[in-house]
């Protein structure tokens, strides 16, 4: 066996499909988002960014970096061991209270990241749970998919945002088994929401727990911002609400919020929370004064909306062709994975415009994409910019736009 | 199906077999490590931490805070996207430039946690490589035996640290099938080390790749403290090593570091790796940072292992009973998961001396143990103290000591 070999002749595979991944190396500059650095290899140039998750620029709010910097030097850089060994600090309790509040559940248990917290839950409940079926929809993030797979439970996926055919499939389950539903509340990638409260009528009418995935939407949806299903009004209906520290909240981490003996259940069984470092106290404090900042600025959230709204209609009356989001998130369909990377790399290059192509797998062949994530930092100026420049890169790599 | 009583008979099963597990909820104090304080229900108090895993203080290193002060100033909170969109930093790039030197190895891929970088990189390499058989030491961190298990690649166990027992196995495989062979050279809680080398060497014979698990060893062995394979001289046969920033290091975040094509490999087509929200750069820069100023420091090694020497030299003297550890690590055999939680609680709320207890799963039933970690900052008074302390718990307790 010749392992680097083997490993050149897959890398030379993604490159033949054009969907060898090349990384941007930036460096953003706290005070000036959405502009950041570019790094080449012998010179830097400035860059705007279009495709954060820090979707409303908290990455860079003054109270989170002296919260940070402030923790830093008081207890230090990490936590110094797992949870249970030497790793819980004053802050990550302060934080588990707080998300427990933000999402009105009983408690809340932190993870080092969201994948970890999808992986490491749903492995575990779909595991211990005496005959557990999971009914997963179709769209759900690989986090979520891989913990299913781990734990090796039945798995049964429901079409894409269908409580019709949800309720068909939980009705053919044995009604004794223990069932979970798995599903998200705004998906990535097409920017749709999916009907939380009929998707949690149909599970309680069949002992189904429900469990859903709002890390694209904490801090962006409801009046506090605790996401869709507060926004719906029904985050009372939800069993187990997973969400990151990443994204709106602007740092890096992910937890559940649930009732205390689902999140004491998952503490102390599950193998991705119990054997590893905690997150440090610094990413605790910070991630905690964001979630207070966003529960009081719905006035954020709603100028988050408009930008994204602005930028949907600038490119519609521009003719490119928008995949249907309901949400802030923004998808121009291109459908090929090399015209893609060629469209984006224009833009970077001619442009300063800085936006990833999002290709197979991260979406099905045949619907590459660029995913324009607007914010209340990109102004109608940095918009039209966008536009236009996106206009002359469509014409260069041979693409039509709409009438 | 009720799953809030499941949840709790579970616990409740977990309390009765006294091995529930509490989290003691501190705070510690940069500049004045290893002393922290303990938060209680309506209190604050005093304590000495003997079980933490940052073990050399490098945590509260002015150098390493100011590094990450700095950059949280410069840079922001957190990266704000994965590793492939947005989420690349400056900082990331320097750091696995600065962890492929340390490791005198082509490329370093870095991951949020070192749970993370084994369970992907394990999973990856082990479903890709066509018929993979996994090698796994049985004494494997839960990390690596749930990479291997989730690639659902075919896994055999080794006898612990038994090369010879590796090269039987190895022989009656079949030679054409693709081989890794997945140990550790520090096993945290016996605290021995493994013949890297002769590990190698049979691995070699029989065309297998190897894979080793360095994270209780980065930082504190070798010339540059790049780990026991560079103690012993024998970094450059093993193909892969993997490491964390979470201890000795003093942050969090994991890795690996390995030849340019295979870390490339594990970067496309790691699940764990490409869907996650990147370290973000302030860690990266004060991971960076404290590797830079390890790799300088022999004198702060020999200190640490003068320190763990002392240690044990005293409870030996003392008459506890010690594992046969090779390392930094002491471990003192209680055997049992009720008397350990009662000798910690006693050490602690007595003594002001925090030791977690470590109990099944961690360790095997029966070899319930004190793990004890002295850093280059317990000085002979602590120790003594340790001692002193430890003998009235155990007496306490019911246990006793060797003549």
């Amino acid at each position: 066996m010749d392992y680097e070999n083997f490993f050149q002749q897959q890398l030379a595979a993604l490159k033949a499909e054009g969907r060898y991944r090349s990384f941007a190396e930036l460096e953003r500059k706290a005070g000036d988002f959405p502009h950041a650095v570019q790094y080449l290899e012998t010179e830097q140039r400035p860059v705007t960014v279009w495709c954060s998750n820090d979707y409303l620029g908290m990455g860079q709010n003054p109270a989170v970096l002296e919260a940070m910097r402030e923790t830093i030097s008081l207890c230090g850089a990490g936590a110094g061991g797992t949870r249970n060994i030497s790793g819980t600090t004053h802050e990550h309790v302060l934080l588990e209270r707080e998300l427990a509040d933000w999402h009105h559940k009983e408690a809340a248990l932190v993870f080092t990241s969201g994948y970890v917290a999808n992986w490491t839950a749903l492995t575990t409940l779909a595991s211990k749970l005496p005959n557990c079926i999971v009914f997963s929809d179709e769209m759900n993030h690989a986090s979520m998919i891989e913990g299913i797979r781990h734990s090796r439970a039945e798995k049964r996926i429901f079409k894409h945002n269908d409580p019709a055919d949800l309720e068909r499939q939980l009705k053919a389950a044995p009604p004794d088994a223990a069932k979970i539903v798995a599903f998200e509340s705004v998906y990535s990638m097409d920017g749709d929401k999916s009907p939380i409260g009929p998707i949690c009528e149909v599970a309680s009418r069949y002992g189904a727990m429900t469990y859903l995935d709002e890390v694209h939407a904490v801090g962006l949806y409801g009046e506090r911002g605790a996401g869709v299903a507060e926004e719906q009004g029904v985050a009372d209906k939800v069993d187990l609400i997973q969400g990151t520290l990443g994204k709106a909240v602007g740092c890096i981490g992910g937890y559940i919020a649930a009732s205390a003996a689902l999140c004491d259940f998952v503490r102390s069984y599950g193998s991705g929370f119990i054997f590893t470092t905690a997150l440090p106290p610094a990413i605790a404090a910070g991630a905690r004064t964001s979630i207070s900042i966003l529960k009081k600025s719905p006035e954020l959230r709603a100028k988050h909306q408009e930008r994204a709204r602005r930028m949907k209609e600038l490119l519609g009356e521009a003719g490119f062709p928008l995949l249907p989001s309901q949400s802030h998130i923004v998808p121009i369909l291109v459908g090929e994975a090399r015209r893609c990377k060629e469209l984006t790399d224009i833009l970077l290059l001619d442009f300063g415009i800085y936006v990833q192509p999002i290709n197979y797998p991260t979406v099905p062949r045949g619907t590459e994409r660029l995913r324009v994530t607007p914010s209340p930092l990109h102004d109608d100026k940095a918009m039209r910019y966008f536009v236009e420049s996106l206009r002359q890169a469509w014409a260069k790599v041979g693409l039509k736009l709409a009438a």
